[in-house]
């Protein structure tokens, strides 16, 4: 999927709903528990609920891969469900992953071939040699860190260095030269909206992925009045607070009305801007 | 294990070396294809013929993930393997994790738990709060990527920062704050042995990890001159060239050729610094 095709799917659902799949084993409601595989089950109906509201879903691996085998099975078939019933949503791994050339090039394989997913999230400390092997399939997309919603983001990333430039200013700048606005997009928290005005003056036109709006506190109005360009350019992300919205037997219409709430909220944002 | 029980197994070792298993499917010799699974066979025979001459092995996870779940059930029948045959080895996930709070916590349930590793390299970008789920278990420690090997490390770990330290300095200063010697050590390539020079004057005490040995070229003598102390505070790895010296039926002697070649080296360079 390119950017105008992502931005079509946008304006379709009124949308840049991203929901984040961090399921969690001890969160779910307990009578998906005696299913043969539980994790998938409750994405499943998760999916099933939103999928008219989101332009996309973000499976968090470290939730997965915490599980063992049986965590990983789940997170195949969920991609393999969402894929064959839902093709035109776009599917973010949240890996976190960058290490010298072979090794990228094995976790690309890992998540664009034996898991057919659009996009991978990486870390960008190893430079471009690191990322350069998720750039070489059409359609397919690297999400690198600029400046992220934690409470660390302070530690290294806000660090201003010789040139004058903060350092996720510099990694910004410097990547964003390493591919196209088809296949790189930046992964900027909610909670640092004001550093968005900053980031569009680097790359007015890349698609930025924003999580931390929800459980982490960030403001979508903040984010869309910021970071918004003639394409959308948001995939805003909420996890816990969909996700988990109600523990019991009632878990899918509670996720949905939040969902359907942020994407409300959307619809307002992309008709100010007169994008719908 | 804490640095001190590491340094007694160098020395009864008379070794610091490291070997990655960066197991490929289409690299390992063609008889070992119809076993059920192959990975894991090759594992072993590589383990049983060079742990009495190494102190860890590092699989390189990139590698198990491109394989779906199969690589995964690979992965944990080896550290398995590992900790039942031979209970005293290091064993470090290379899997360059890091993410906020919450999922890096997942990620130390799924090393440290799920699969019962000692160590876990971590990519720094996401500062602290990143960084110290990966502290709270004795025993336990976080392999931070310092100044990496490979090219894209002029990217941004080589950068000047307005305080005069390069990034990668930077980073170790800061984070050397967050652990101690007994859970921290840190990345630094091989093929980067001059600035070990300037990294021992910044953490005299850390083990460090070092790859880039063998296939990429570093030199051991040099890595041992710059980056040696008191309690070797050295784990050097490598992997193609062990793993890989021969693709034939006779992969195992070589391997161990290979690897003996180096222990002899190491045992040289600690005798010379009357560490055995």
């Amino acid at each position: 999927m390119n950017a105008e095709e992502l931005f079509r799917n946008i304006q379709r659902k009124k949308s840049y709903l991203c929901v984040g799949l961090d399921t969690d084993y001890k969160k779910i409601p307990r009578m998906l528990l005696d299913t043969e595989y539980p994790i998938f089950e409750f994405n499943k109906h998760i999916i099933d609920a939103t999928e008219d509201l989101v332009v996309a879903y973000k499976p968090n691996i470290a939730f997965y891969e915490s599980m063992g085998a049986a965590g990983y099975m789940s997170l195949e078939m969920t991609i393999t469900y969402i894929r064959k019933t839902y093709p035109e949503i776009f599917i973010i791994a949240d890996a976190k992953r960058g290490d010298i050339g072979n090794t990228s090039r094995k976790y690309a394989n890992a998540y664009f071939k034996t898991l057919d997913c659009d996009a991978i999230t990486l870390s960008p400390y190893m430079g471009q040699d690191s990322i350069s092997p998720f750039l070489e399939s059409e359609g397919r997309w690297a999400v690198l860190l600029g400046l992220t919603s934690n409470e660390g983001s302070n530690d290294f990333q806000q660090l201003e260095m010789k040139s004058g430039k903060r350092l996720f200013e510099q990694v910004i700048t410097t990547s964003s030269g390493w591919g196209t606005v088809n296949n790189i997009m930046y992964v900027v928290g909610a909670t640092r909206a004001e550093a968005l005005k900053d980031i569009r003056k680097l790359i007015p036109e890349h698609f930025l992925l924003v999580p931390g709006v929800g459980s982490q506190g960030g403001s979508l109005y903040d984010v869309a009045e910021f970071g918004m360009n003639d394409r959308c350019g948001l995939l805003v992300n909420a996890s816990r607070s969909i996700i988990y919205a109600d523990g019991t037997n009632k878990f899918e219409q509670a996720a949905r009305q939040e969902a359907s709430l942020i994407q409300k909220q959307m619809e307002v944002t992309l008709k100010e801007r007169n994008l719908i």
